[in-house]
């Protein structure tokens, strides 16, 4: 029997799951400062819920789970694993439409199951750190949306990434100018989302071979590089929809020049997104080294309604946890003191009868605010302390039968191998005193 | 289509979450001063991990993932949903047991999947916080778990709780000195385990039903309610594995009278526990006013044996999130601030072209410290007091013309009505020291 977790999964021992919460908990202060409010789902959904919400390479990735009991033997499955964090919020908008305020902010961070083939950062479970903003068509949403996960990526330490910023209308009037007939369109932004990847002269090949006429593909890529907005807007002539695409991109990109997004905003009209359910405007960041995005988001005004029977206007924004993980692992982004011993001191046993001492000391010292493991059997000291010293522990705690008389504990500092006798009731004090500042400990008295 | 979570889950809305957030986090706190070390891992394991670990009835309540792809319409399933986190880790212990120090301590707060018949307090998904000690057989383990597990539940602000303790060997040395055959402990168990709810007769009745003649029936009774230890000890005679079953128990009870469990412990040689992999000590924790446990484990020798091929040591305990919450509940336990507003501050929008201003705004008191919402739509003022007010939220701001020329935000106080002009400059400090101390805000600058 195997004991490696399913293919595209993970263990997280801890150290690696320190790096994530870290993660997590910046994500988690930002959003809440912009007041969004958290929300979960269950792991699973009734299967008719995904089912045709993600297009046909969506449902084929679904993950199915058979019925229970009798039915198990007919293959059939009625529930799935959630795919991503915007279907299921859909669903919670629509059933909880009169206890949830007008304006609902919501953040949700939690896993997402695709069976995807996996590869280098592609999994089969992953985090997605999501917020999305229900009720309000302003663009203020999206400016506030590109402020919020602009500092999650500022605080963390990221500098040089790129938000790139386009909208659906824009992109659709674009393509009519060009000549690219609407059945086509489908497949042309596909091509097109590969811009970065496989350069102009690809696109073009591309586009020919999908049936795009040369004169309308290069029109097209031209239209891309037109300075933005009045370059662009000249070109476009009267199609309403563009012309709205354009004045949409403005008023977001004004909106956020005073923000957190300001210095990091780049209108790219070639931005295309996957996901069919956006509306309006489309959004993602990049960095340099990293192929794919580290999170990307748009405007949905129609998907809420598939539930609801009427449609609220809503827009959200995607963080990818795995990839702002892998960059900052490459990039030795982490503070050094996130990955943190797991205890800041150890008490020995000083024979077996003593053992119930060692407890009560254990006791005291986590009154006290230190983080105390136990030795648990009565092993000669020596070994003891080895154990403490391979596993990083910077103190250890004796208690032998001189200084119980003395009412002490000698405490050894095993990063500096100096021994004290301290008073018990003062152990405690005596060791925060020399962690804090250190990596040992936090303050948690 | 349903919008409702799929049967025996649920959704998460804020306030809810903000409960559970809370109730976690006292955990995980209580558990890291204990040494422990979070752990985590994949929602599914492949199919073999689980079957056959959780007896006849178990294997019925496992969630199957079907197969992928061309696989899909095969029915059948080679992934499935945690059922516990007992026998992942079992499996993470023979992965990475060359990674993991001689003396693992993890925690891990997860949920897990059961397609048990939903029930009031009974779900299909729900979380567990568990402790696992590997690698010892030293009677403090358990001590220092109980020790975790009743520190973790005075934080939470129980008193009431009993920790029953028993252990298997001293439970199967019973059943045979009181001359029942060993084919029928497995029967015999089941019905002592619902003594508190049967009582003696029904026990008595119920064990006759299942074979168990009335003489050993009546003596199985009353050697539980022997005296411990001495009462029990002179009626075992010389079964080793029973009277070594009542030496563990006193050393556990020893070891844990200084720490938070000592006052809560009760030796009960009733206790049978349901898991067919306890091989020790098994402990279970109740409140009066629940049916059923808020926790329980116990001493599992040989499960890691069934992955890694040789035995190691491990006892664990696990705490029910869902049963902790559901009596928290109801006895009205939780601190007041726990489910606070969402947000400080509602910055409002003064008109349609002072919509940057008030993001610029928001960004500063965010810097500040503060949790910040920006109204989206350039509504009549009254209209965005209302919105703030409904919510709870505790300030807005007001940035009009005259505000700006002097370099001032209004702030009005939604809980008095109190309206002042602020230096702008001042403005987050101003509110910060008014929300200190009450329910707003807790500190984050």
């Amino acid at each position: 029997m195997s004991t490696k977790p399913p293919s595209g999964t993970r263990d997280f021992l801890p150290d690696d799951l320190r790096r994530r919460e870290y993660v997590i908990g910046v994500v988690r202060d930002v959003y809440e400062r912009y007041g969004f409010e958290p929300l979960e789902t269950p792991a699973f959904e009734n299967i008719e819920t995904l089912l045709g919400k993600y297009g046909e390479e969506g449902n084929k990735l679904i993950f199915k789970i058979l019925k229970r009991g009798e039915h198990e033997s007919s293959g059939e499955a009625d529930l799935a694993l959630r795919y991503d964090l915007t279907v299921p919020l859909a669903r919670v908008v629509a059933e909880y439409q009169n206890e949830l305020p007008k304006f609902f902010k919501r953040y949700q961070i939690q896993p997402v199951w695709r069976a995807d083939r996996p590869a280098r950062g592609r999994f089969r479970e992953f985090y997605q750190c999501d917020i999305d903003s229900i009720g309000s068509t302003s663009p203020s949403v999206e400016a506030e949306q590109l402020a919020a996960v602009a500092d999650v990526l500022e605080r963390l330490g990221f500098q040089d990434f790129d938000i790139r910023l386009n909208h659906r209308e824009l992109l659709t009037g674009l393509l009519a100018s060009a000549g690219v007939p609407a059945r086509l369109h489908g497949d042309a932004l596909v091509t097109i989302d590969k811009l970065d990847k496989i350069k102009r002269d690809g696109v073009l090949a591309e586009l020919a071979s999908r049936g795009v006429d040369a004169a309308s593909a290069a029109t097209c890529l031209d239209l891309f590089a037109a300075p933005f907005p009045d370059g662009l807007r000249s070109r476009l002539g009267t199609d309403e929809r563009a012309l709205n695409g354009v004045a949409r991109i403005e008023a977001i990109v004004g909106l956020a020049a005073a923000t957190a997004a300001g210095r990091h905003l780049r209108v790219d009209p070639s931005l295309a997104r996957g996901l069919s359910y956006y509306t309006g405007a489309i959004m993602e960041i990049a960095v340099p080294d990293l192929a794919g995005s580290l999170g990307g988001g748009g405007r949905y005004d129609n998907l809420i309604g598939m539930f609801l029977g009427r449609d609220v206007p809503a827009c959200g924004f995607s963080l990818g946890l795995e990839r702002i993980i892998v960059v900052m692992t490459e990039r030795q982004m982490f503070p050094p003191d996130v990955v943190r011993g797991a205890v800041d001191v150890m008490v020995t046993i000083w024979n077996q009868d003593a053992s119930g001492q060692s407890l009560a000391l254990a006791a005291d010292l986590r009154r006290g605010g230190l983080r105390v493991e136990v030795y648990p059997d009565a092993d000669k000291l020596g070994k003891q302390f080895k154990y403490a010293s391979a596993r990083h522990v910077p103190f250890v705690t004796i208690e032998g039968d001189d200084e119980r008389a003395r009412g002490e504990v000698a405490i050894k500092d095993l990063r500096s191998g100096e021994q004290t006798g301290v008073l018990r009731a003062d152990a405690a004090a005596y060791m925060k005193a020399r962690l804090t500042g250190s990596s040992g400990s936090p303050d948690r008295a």
